[in-house]
């Protein structure tokens, strides 16, 4: 069945994001597939921060070793062939933006390699096949297993779709099918999950592209397992010896770590480790949708709200906590010690496009953007080398010193001991095309949820094409060209940043139907839709339950948060301050950090005290100037302190 | 020698400290012997909590099998027998300020326990003497041998002083003959020290009570050789077996947990256990006096500085991170996540009251008047029988979900596994007639540090009395009768908090010479010296590099810190703030809380916000009141949220 609605063709021509996906094809993969098949080392660096330092990959011998091609133990973390997965799900994407007949080739290489690694009966887990096949599924809290078959699962299907590459599927179709006969309601299958969500988005995803039940009826099942008595994890647990766990300090983990201490239905607070419950909403939410689940839909929309309205920073970024690398609570959003980890922004946006996909409302679109410009985007270094694992929303060089914030870092490493997030941001990159629209046939519209330049063919041939200088100037011109007989209901996301929007329709004023921060027109023939987004400096306050961010601002531009960084601000960050008398003005500076508008304040304040505690008449003031870069940019020029949260004075 | 300016028959009259003084007496001092004689069980309490949770103590039960009068094992940490020494040594004191015959007699049945327990050789640790008697003296990194030790050489001398009892002192004297036969420069003595000083000041205190100058120059050795290479824990650590270390996790800390990264002359930053760095700090003030040592003094005036002007909370609780129970770094100040142990204020006037010692000025009276109201008072409930260890400056219910803050607790628990705060606090409130004046008999003057009603005679017969009604009330009251011949040079601390004081002399106002915070003048004959403080409420601002209270104010009035408490201040106190508007007013409560001054806030805004992030003028505003309490009374009623430091609002 043609859709006729259903987007096709699309390119990116947004010159912020072309390049990106540029640094993506020609920097960022060839980096990671040198360190992951270990033709390179890793720069050396500390120990102490998030995703730790690490000697060496070994990804991809560990799939040779379990091929038969080398021998040798499993190094690495337990689930470190998804490091190889990913890339290859970067590869895939990448390839649509900037095809690449050598990179194809190693990749399919790489596909032809994991086949061979493959199990007969589709199991593919490295290190149980090499170091302790008898434990298969046996340690399923701790083991990854489903997790790394999933995130094949997803590369698989992406891969298949990108270049045709029937053997990347049928590997996915193998190991869920491994999958659905060890694991499901019938007797004598297992009756459990695994400690790590991530199956359930990729079967879901395995069902789009298959359209075979059996997947989507298993997705289902995992999301509705979980959570459920008698405690799965406890249980198995139990039969195996202790010395035998890949971690065993995780048996004590609370329950709440792996979100499965009830339910989802149950569910009303993100607890425990952020990408966990993230991967399992989103697949809850697919799964929900698919299935029409209204239950399970609420669910995941209470979460998305607790999430979004009680646990995010203000730069897209959740996860408060390294111990665990968990959410908290509601309010509870310390800048300096925030955890905030790359790919749980990652999973914010898979996400929210989820929940959109079900409610259509502005509200996903606002997160993803947020995510895609700030959150996520942080992740990775201008130079495509070089990466977060965790996201300080405030640092300087004391941090160091408090173990609540040692696991921040100053710098971007090139690699880590657990390499998740640095293809988590790539292949989010590589596949942002598909975060820029959604569409819905049945009722005939498209709706531009990401205001990113592009070229786009619907399926019923009505051409679109977006131009905008997004995220620096605020106009976004939407040329359509529509076939005769043809009509278009067009949509389009206003950004919640934007205070004041108007639109024109062939250069004359109109006005557009809004409902939920989503604007609509019908289209019937050729027009030129202009869009007019204010992009005035915004002064950002946070609920005032957030202690962190009392009497402090965050500045914004459009989709930028920005920051300040100790090279345009010299002294000790925690002495600036902005007044009511402060001037703001912003400026593009080509030259800077690939192009960015940055931010100037006049009449700011660099406060001193000799005392610790004194009176307000005590601190000495005298003026200064602030200069503020978009917070993606920050640590891509001199170390240095940084913040976002910017304190009020008084006066 | 008779010295001429020695305080003797000091009598405290305060009726502030008369109370406590009395709760220590009747109800501490009978409560903790019925826990450390495991008479009563402690109420059962979270074992999540700074000190643990308690099931039984052994520390009586542990000295009576190291005697040979109970069989079996040692129960509870290493150095459980400090839990009765501290409790020996409250019992000294106490007995000075309310004789209590029966009190007496069971404290010299402890004596005479202790010294059954104590080997022919003068060593005592229960738990190596009943169960590791071969590692006597090898694990000193972490075995806290002179640390139980000093402690009760600290007890000893004390019960001596107070009752006369000889055996008491004879026991710390053997005990410190022990630890001198094994450890100090000559050949064939461990080269070394203990993880956790204490021994220092003990050996200091008994040199003062002997005048033995073995016990100096073995507390200068041990204040000498810490922290100087070759590094004497890794060697001892290094011939032990790991699984036989009594905490395996603390080869793994770092030197600065132990303060012994360098020695004391090249330190210039307090870092690590807090406890720790102040009793060496306090020991090593005290040898540098004794010795006249000019670079040790300089040193612990450095590390003075440093903390109280850069690592102190504003209710001089100190160390700010549970893990490690230490300091972090400069201007690092969250106070969600404190910990603020009691040991550590409770510490912290020992080492204020040693550098007062060697240095008149008014900055150690003034640390000591702020942790005696606050930071170490808060230690203690009211009734005497429930005990901080970990003091919060901030707390919600939603603390419990942070781990950064999962050592705080809304409520003082009965006893800990670790129950070394209980007795600190009562011990310091037992002796607090040693804080009050400081003397010098070449100078011929006395100092009032302290301003606490009391009557005191010194050596040459002249007598002074101090009536006041502070903390509530500014006028110093102070009558001197001066026998005919004698002169006396009288100083009094001016407290920093009270910013025009003024003196009457015989009802005639006159001007005092004023140096470094302390007030001059001689005195020939009787006379009333009339002192008159400022007690108005004062805004308390914090250095703006301390991020934490960026934007914020603590109030206080006189030696006070104040505090809001739920109970108070319903709803979320992140809520609350004030503004420029607010008015203050105080009035005195005689029936709350055993009589304190309230401070009223009024025209105090409740802040709401629907959404996470937004603008300023989204902010709903409400007119409040606010009332607020000493912090060291909070936790005294219902349970709930508290926090000292008040959001001030932009308008």
């Amino acid at each position: 069945m043609v859709e006729n609605f259903k987007i096709r063709q699309l390119k990116i021509t947004s010159p912020f994001w072309q390049r990106y996906q540029k640094m993506v094809a020609q920097k960022a993969i060839p980096f990671q597939w040198k360190m992951i098949s270990d033709q390179e080392k890793p720069e050396v660096t500390s120990t102490t921060v998030a995703g730790g330092a690490s000697d060496t990959s070994s990804a991809i011998n560990n799939l040779k070793i379990a091929a038969g091609k080398l021998k040798g133990h499993h190094h690495g973390m337990i689930f470190q062939d998804t490091d190889v997965y990913k890339w290859l799900e970067t590869v895939a994407y990448s390839l649509k933006n900037y095809p690449d007949e050598k990179l194809k080739q190693l990749a399919d290489q790489v596909v032809d390699l994991i086949a061979d690694a493959q199990a007969p009966d589709g199991y593919l887990s490295t290190r149980y096949q090499i170091d302790t096949p008898n434990l298969k599924f046996q340690q399923l809290q701790q083991s990854h297993e489903l997790y790394s078959m999933g995130h094949y699962i997803e590369a698989g299907v992406a891969y298949y779709q990108s270049t045709g590459n029937k053997a990347a599927l049928t590997i996915a179709e193998k190991m869920a099918d491994c999958i659905a006969n060890n694991f499901g309601q019938e007797n004598g299958k297992i009756h459990g999950y695994d400690g790590h969500p991530e199956i359930e988005m990729a079967l879901a995803k395995l069902y789009d592209c298959t359209q075979n039940k059996k997947y989507l009826t298993l997705a289902d099942y995992f999301v509705k397992i979980r959570g459920t008595e008698p405690d799965f994890f406890s249980q198995q647990n139990a039969k195996n010896d202790l010395k035998d766990d890949p971690f065993p300090d995780m048996r004590q983990a609370k329950d709440n770590y792996f979100f499965d201490d009830r339910p989802l239905k149950d569910e009303k607070m993100a607890q425990g480790h952020a990408v966990r419950v993230l991967y399992y909403l989103t697949g809850a939410a697919h799964v929900a949708r698919l299935t029409n689940d209204k239950e399970l839909l609420a669910a995941t929309k209470r979460l998305w709200q607790d999430i979004t309205q009680r646990q995010m920073y203000v730069t897209g970024n959740v996860g408060q906590t390294a111990v665990g690398e968990a959410f908290t609570c509601d309010y509870d959003l310390p800048n300096r010690t925030d955890y905030g980890e790359t790919c749980a922004s990652v999973a914010m946006t898979m996400f929210a496009k989820q929940m959109l996909a079900s409610d259509l409302s502005g509200q996903y679109g606002d997160v993803i953007e947020r995510e895609l410009y700030n959150g996520a985007l942080a992740g990775i270094s201008l130079d495509g080398e070089h990466y977060f694992y965790a996201n300080p929303l405030e640092i300087d060089e004391n941090s160091q010193f408090n173990p609540a914030s040692s696991h921040l870092s100053m710098r971007r490493l090139s690699w880590f001991s657990c390499a998740c997030c640095p293809a988590n941001i790539t292949r989010l990159i590589a596949s942002l095309s598909k975060y820029i629209y959604d569409y819905n046939d049945k009722d005939k519209y498209i709706l531009l949820d990401q205001l990113i330049s592009n070229q786009v063919e619907l399926g019923n041939g009505i051409k679109v094409e977006v131009k905008s200088d997004l995220p620096w100037q605020g106009t976004v011109k939407i040329h359509f060209s529509i076939p005769a007989g043809e009509e278009l209901n067009f949509k389009v996301r206003i950004p919640s940043w934007s205070e004041q929007t108007s639109f024109k329709l062939n250069n004359h004023e109109i006005k557009m139907a809004i409902t939920d921060g989503i604007a609509s027109c019908t289209i019937a023939e050729d027009a030129e839709l202009e869009m007019n987004l204010d992009l005035s400096v915004r002064q950002i306050t946070a609920n005032p339950l957030v202690v962190a961010d009392q009497g402090k601002v965050a500045f914004s531009r459009g989709p930028i948060i920005y920051c300040a960084e100790e090279v345009d601000n010299p002294g000790n960050y925690a002495a600036y301050s902005i007044s009511n008398n402060s001037k703001l003005s912003s400026e593009f500076e080509s030259n800077l950090l690939g192009g960015v508008t940055t931010l100037q304040v006049d009449n700011a304040q660099y406060s001193e005290m000799d005392k610790l505690y004194s009176k307000q008449a005590d601190v000495k003031k005298q003026k200064t100037t602030m200069k503020l870069i978009p917070y993606y940019a920050w640590a891509n020029r001199e170390k240095g302190s940084m913040h976002v949260w910017i304190r009020q004075s008084e006066d």
